[in-house]
């Protein structure tokens, strides 16, 4: 029977996530809500079947739904969630999961207790792109991860409620997190406010950095303030070396036969490594709309009860290495130490 | 009559040193050194009449030269500039000026006290696009400068004796002091040794933060195991942002008229501040190659006295810069405050 | 009162033609027809309202509407179009406005007897770069025209009845047409069929040349079997030069500053004329959707009966060169001479 | 014994063909002839031991050399080799060979009786992007080619004595010859002298076609007028495409798997033909300069025997299309059918 499924939240990314629930087979999207009967309106007029409420917490407590996917300003997260699980509801909840990991983790716990799905949508994570370089580096052909250095930086809207680290970040840490397999050992992060006005006083440039065993270094660049639209990540690798552009379609991902060789005695003037410079292969990257796969993926979970990929500790972990860069951000930068466990869940 | 000059080191910034004081009417290339006596044979071969000296120490002492330049490796600098100095010639160091800020002091009192110039080779400060940035800042086109974020990386050949940071940093610290007039508060540094070698164990990526007053923040990316060679920096002000792309010729500077604006009463869904996304302007620059302007500029202020852009204290600054970053990259990134005096000097 | 608007074809380029209708105030999108049932139910799927006909002549003949917009297969453009005018309806028919210039002067003809709107939907001619082009043009600020030369190449889906000449050159022609205003003087035009099948056998790539007074040239280049999409014009004037890549919507124009100057009497080695190089300036392009401007100025045209900017004439001008560039192709590239004085009108 | 060179022309080209012959092991480069005397004395700067003479005449005549190099302009090459041939001297002549095919002929002449000899700078043929896409194509998972079509265009120089197409066209005709193993059926070509001024009145825009069988087509831009510098070759082949970008140091050759298969019975809506279109891969070109592996060759076949790459029947081949070319642009483009039968013999 198809799964019945109720969006809240029919504002920016609502929109996307009804069009492609619509699309699976075996899902049928019963209700919308929002605060604003003009937006209820537009979504009855592409999808004259639907119940429309006022609010989420309504549709949770009378909508006929057996999923709920949430995707309102992050501060409702948890109150929705938490709301929907106790009504024995599956959850698919918009990045970041949630305001503080302790809410993150009552959620998780809530989703046990009631044998419920839940599930965070880092949409990212499910993109052709994504799922290539994983294989890449599950493969064994990429050696180790050197380093991970990501730039999300345009001309962007400032968001009333939260800063730009807590904006777009989300992206960044949940790829990292879904790539490099290691424990992170310590994170530290720098914001700067050079725009603010009456009131309004949040990051619009931030930089984060985190650690991991063996050298290997994580860096984040995230900025509303940038003049031209930049979505790239540089991966190094013992063997090969990755430029991800999420801009370039025609070659999202570029591999580069590229690595580093102790040279032997004889060195040359100065230089103490040979680089092995090679070739250039760009793969064909599935360019199917990645939240489609979102859903579907949320679908099949809530239907087998087989865990999400990024399913509540990896949100989890997400939120909390933001509450980390957060605290790191207020106190100049200063170095914190990760001992949490639950990274290690995260890519269970 | 012509300022007589002689080139330690001819290595490999020397020979493009030579090339280019050639060019200079009022000065004549009279010495070189070096201790490998193949590369003095390559020398003597393109300029016959060059009196050859198999060390600097030589050349100092018993060359007949009115200046001196050196372009040797960097723990050699300051017994090198002190010697000169102290002989009565001018000097022009290659950057950075020092290993520590206290021989950079040094040699500044020495260079007071004998009245001989004092100069380092920050090449780019000399450049076209850098000239007219800096230009567009003093009409007060530009506005305050929110950020400054440069990335210069590439797969670059490790070196012996210094680590990335100290390789290739000095180019952006330069450009930044040159850039933005202020007094920097604050400075944070993260480094990583993924790669190491039987001995060798040094830092081949680095990030770091300065930071000024009214939330102005610069940040740095260098890395010698990136596929891609980039060399970038952007520029957020108030007014307008600029993109400098050192390796796209034809653009190097593009001027973005782009701004933010606080929006009025009524704000729209969720967005605080509005944008101003306007035209793009390249202007034609300058491509006359910027190690001539630093010759130039040395001859001009050795002949007539005047301070160089690029004198002691400019290159000071850029080695405590260095310095403390180094310091911070060996404790976790801490962050240290700067309350040295000098950086004012810099720009004077 | 809101204009009565019938749509023909709900394939490829229907569906937009409708969603812009939709958009516009003083029109009433009341009608579509297509000969396929799925089509028809999607079209009522998303405009409930709308009424649906199984055939472009039920429409014509049974539709309450005052315009028909065709949007179907070129070989069916004449006989809709001459029903809908006879008819009494306004109508903006796609490019390429006919399969002949016989049948667009037919048309011509019966839209001034009727009294009634002909305009041909050439999109490209209403974006905000080829006006702001335009307007350089006209201002005197970019001189004389030397050349325009563009490439539309791709690779593309291979029609079944009409060559790569026909499917992709009607943009350029137009745009071109709208762009230089002078009579064309002559044409040729070269074509392959690298690829055949059994009993397909067109064109796949083509050239072609149209000449006007004092040595301009316009040269166009169309390819269904290119790996990577250019979309790139070249329009080199006597002042200025620019360069339109639809592909990049940052910068879709850029404007050089370059230009020819002759040299004087004593001329350097080898030179003739000494360049201008100069800065180049991208204009902020207005990115509102080209074809709402269409939809809106078919409304205009149709209530006021002012002239539409791509009327009959112009559609019958691409068309004509179209023609003669088929015959040209047919005969080894010969050059044709134009002598039709209708290209003068097309501009009025 | 190493073999003794001299160059004729120290203008342009000459610099980098003595740059490039001195480092070569087994030739002597002897003597250098130029008209103007400060020209000789910068090469006597540069290579002290150079015999100099003020003409080529007098080097050919009085030289002790075994081979002449010759890098005048065009008018020169014909009597200058003849005059070299008929000492017994071998001949590497600067492209075009000569200004018409006639004495192209003679040279080739002379060269088989006096047993010398004799090769055209063809410089791109022998560099490393060229010398990859022959690979690539004789290994037969090129497949068939479709099309070749080349674009050279930049705000160039005008010169005195040559239009555009014999300045920028060599190099690209060349290249077309060196990849394209078939005998070329005909040829047009088109071009346009927008800007002229006392006395001088030649073509500085250019386009021309070249006609294989198959319907294998080759298409020509060559543009003196054009804003931005473009270097850009597309080759179409059944199985593989190939964009060769002469100005994209890190990726010169990008090898698309993409390629055109009939579509089975049931063909999509319009579309009769499937693309399968995948991934792209750059492969590491051999960077080092193509000029001294022009120069290398040289010795190499004057020494051996064996006949060259570029050798007389290339360079006529070059020059023939060139004069084909101009005849069909100075009759409106006019289809010239090709039966000459040397083309076979340029590939030999």
């Amino acid at each position: 029977m198809a799964m019945r499924i109720g969006v809240i939240g029919y504002g920016y990314w609502g929109p996307n996530l009804l069009r492609n629930f619509v699309q699976l087979e075996d899902c049928f999207v019963a209700a919308v809500a929002d605060g604003d009967p003009k937006k209820l309106e537009t979504a009855k007029k592409f999808y004259p079947w639907i119940e429309a409420f006022s609010s989420g917490e309504t549709l949770i407590e009378k909508g006929n739904v057996d999923a709920v996917v949430i995707a309102t300003p992050i501060s409702t997260h948890y109150p929705l969630a938490k709301a929907a699980l106790s009504k024995g509801k599956h959850v698919l909840i918009e990045k970041p999961m949630a305001m503080t990991s302790k809410q993150a983790a009552e959620l998780i716990a809530l989703s046990k207790s009631s044998g419920k799905t839940l599930m965070v949508d880092h949409t990212f994570v499910y993109s052709g792109a994504v799922q290539m370089i994983r294989k890449l580096i599950d493969s064994g052909e990429f050696g180790d991860i050197y380093y991970y250095d990501s730039v999300r930086v345009n001309l962007g809207l400032f968001q009333h409620d939260v800063n730009v680290l807590w904006d777009l970040a989300p992206h960044d840490l949940s790829v990292m997190l879904y790539l490099i397999d290691k424990q992170p050992e310590s994170l530290c992060a720098i914001g700067a406010k050079p725009v603010h006005t009456n009131g309004w006083n949040l990051e619009s440039i931030a930089y984060a950095v985190v650690r991991f065993p063996k050298e290997t270094i994580a860096h984040f660049h995230v900025n509303w303030l940038s003049p031209v639209k930049v979505r790239r990540t540089l991966i190094g690798g013992a063997k090969k070396m990755i430029v991800y552009d999420h801009l370039d379609p025609d070659n999202q991902i570029k591999i580069f036969d590229k690595g580093v060789d102790f040279s032997s005695k004889q060195q040359l003037d100065g230089a103490l490594l040979q680089y092995r410079t090679g070739s250039m292969f760009a793969p064909k990257i599935d360019q199917s709309e990645a939240l489609l796969a979102v859903c579907r993926h949320f679908v099949d979970c809530a239907k087998s009860g087989k865990p999400p990929i990024t399913g509540g500790h990896f949100g989890l972990s997400v939120v909390r290495l933001l509450e980390l860069a957060q605290e790191s951000m207020d106190h100049d930068g200063k170095n914190i130490k990760i001992e949490e466990p639950f990274y290690a869940d995260a890519r269970k």
